[in-house]
């Protein structure tokens, strides 16, 4: 049902998700020779003389380009940039509903990594700031730290950074509640692609010993013995243990970024006391949260699913960084920033859910069933874009100084 | 005054001129389910499996890409691809206004035309069709045509052959007038860029014999015995003719898209009888509209500018050129389609202004004040767009077969 559901509303009227509308009266002569020739000779000639009046007389600050060359759509592979489409164009929606913030798509057929590099920078002029989406690892990595180092705008590859700053935030959480550490819990890795490594580097950050991460792929633990991509040295460990049920005995945290049902309940058992087990590859998680329940019934338990607790969603992140990056004019997006976001979030989820939230709560308070917060909640923007913003500047990579009190006022104002 | 109002209006409430908005529910996770992971999916796959499913699911068919490297902007010249943005963004707001396409502009850093080229085919799969725009001659000429190669969408650089629609339009209308006929007037061309060149080929699609053609830009007439750029070469003359004052004695035509005040009076008392002068150069035209008048009353003159009568302005062609070329999914833009949309707006302001044209004609009648519609005329929509969609079936490039009447009646009651 879903499947016809999802076709249709794509199809129902205008085909797609999204429009671009003109927001300067535009109905009369008048209004188009300010618009247009003669008089939009002026900004240009602004722009010219200097950049930055580009944020003054454009839509560029407010604008995020959703880039993509479709090589790892979702949980569809490598599609093609034309066949993503409506995820990028579903990106774009995200951006406006939750951050009020312009966003379209650029689908870039291109496989090589340095000619992508190359287009993205190219085109960057339009943008405030640039989402890199679905792009495969391990050219990902390469792609967004070219595309950082060349470019002075927000750039983020959101599969890597909005997943390890919603993990982030969620792992906090459940160590509180566990009474456990970050720098003393050993964290073992199910997947080692864009969003598992990212994660793994993330957790580093935040303060966990390298000693303690173990990832592991379709061929095992990562080992320093074995074959593996260039990108993953930096995680090789020198261990005996060699299978993903080897690593997990009397592990504190599973991260899993990889496929269904590899985690078993036999290896469940294995486990630490109160594990943590973050099941969130899509639609079918690497545990089911249910069976993860019942043989553990210690365990604090996320997913990448709508329909159970604690759904590990980018939404909670993307949204606001850019946000925040945008409104500060970043140069761009530091750990300190990703940091902050992490920390808002979590912080957010300790918080009861009040009438400024705008949605019914339904009894949802902090606690092992809600580490994170909802995606609806409006005080994800004030909280996380200004958190972000406060960053931006104490690193150093603002062009704008804002006021944060009357910033997150406004925010926390904010109708769209 | 202007300048001061054409600076507030890109200021007022969001910078620029643009918006991109959600065109479906997104208010709650039941719709975000749809629109984002994981009922996306759906779509995707459709097409990964048939591109053409692109058109149905996704914005591509109604969307135009306004794309400039700002090596040639309005009068401005080569202000970089940043500060061409307001121009941009001004062309997609024309799209919307007058054939309700949503378009959105992408700035390209980029001034190597085989660099240009390979980012605007690898962005391709965005759009439905491309707009170049203000790109420099003589590369704008080797960038369409590689672009138009390369690629199975329309696309066509404006300030090329958007000029020519119009100018070719206004021409027959004038010689209409005068009594004279295309394949046996003498027509003399100020300026040999972008715009001259293109327009002196489409006279030839018109009937113009290449023979009757003169062209001349600031080294004066292009003729056999000088240097000159490569692409000029197929318009070089053999003749004695050195300067613009020799190449007009006994002309009937003068277009000029070149600079200020190059055709004196003295100039104008040499042309034939009932003299056509198209004086296009913005804003200082090549002989003030009123001069010329003035010193041959038998002349018929069209400027480049709103106050004054017969404004050749591209806005009566390219958003109905892209409409009809986007509505039958056409593979390109070819001639037929131009010639199409020439004749048609030639028509139309043969026709009296009638309450469908939607604003006060206020006396306004074919005749010498009147060569071509304005720009706010309702009726330029269906007339335009079914004539191209015509043509786009007759030349078979058409991947989309219209009901022209159906067509032509939607577009007659469309008011957005």
């Amino acid at each position: 049902m879903l499947a016809g559901w999802a076709l249709a509303y794509h199809t129902v009227g205008k085909p797609g998700k999204l429009a671009v509308i003109s927001t300067k009266p535009s109905s009369t002569a008048a209004d188009l020779s300010v618009a247009y020739s003669p008089g939009v000779a002026e900004p240009c000639l602004a722009i010219r003389d200097d950049p930055e009046a580009a944020y003054a007389y454009t839509g560029k600050g407010g604008l995020v380009g959703v880039i993509s060359n479709g090589t790892a759509v979702l949980g569809l592979g490598d599609i093609g940039a034309l066949a993503a489409k409506p995820v990028m164009e579903g990106k774009a929606v995200l951006f406006k509903r939750f951050a009020d913030l312009d966003a379209f798509d650029v689908e870039v057929a291109e496989t090589d990594a340095q000619a992508l590099v190359d287009t993205v920078v190219a085109i960057a002029p339009t943008f405030g700031g640039i989402n890199l989406e679905d792009i495969a690892a391990p050219d990902c990595f390469w792609i967004e730290r070219e595309c950082v180092r060349r470019l002075d705008i927000p750039v983020m590859h959101d599969d890597q950074h909005g997943t390890a700053i919603i993990v982030g935030a969620a792992l906090l959480n459940a160590l509180e509640l566990t009474g456990k550490r970050l720098d003393q819990v050993r964290v073992v890795f199910s997947g080692a692609g864009a969003a598992g490594f990212a994660t793994a580097g993330y957790l580093l950050a935040l303060g966990a010993p390298r000693r303690n991460l173990i990832l592991t792929d379709v061929s095992g633990v990562v080992h320093a013995g074995r074959d593996m991509p260039a990108y993953l040295r930096e995680f090789a460990v020198s261990s005996d243990l060699r299978t993903l049920g080897e690593a997990v005995v009397g592990a504190d945290v599973f991260i899993g970024v990889s496929a269904g049902n590899v985690l078993t309940p036999a290896m469940l058992r294995t486990m630490a006391r109160d594990p943590v087990v973050f099941a969130l590859a899509n639609p079918i998680p690497e545990i089911d949260p249910r069976t993860a329940g019942a043989t553990r019934p210690d365990a604090i338990v996320a997913t990448g699913r709508s329909d159970h607790p604690n759904q590990v969603n980018n939404v909670l992140a993307f949204p606001y960084v850019f946000r925040g990056a945008l409104d500060t004019r970043a140069r761009a997006i530091t750990e300190g920033m990703k940091l902050a976001a992490t920390w808002a979030i979590a912080r957010l989820a300790r918080r009861p859910i009040t009438a400024e939230a705008g949605f019914d709560g339904d009894g949802l308070a902090w606690g092992p069933g809600y580490l994170i917060p909802k995606p609806f909640d409006r005080r994800l923007l004030p909280e996380v874009a200004t958190a972000v913003a406060a960053a931006a500047m104490r690193d150093g990579v603002a062009r704008r100084e804002l006021d944060l009190a009357d910033y997150r006022a406004g925010l926390e104002k904010a109708r769209f």
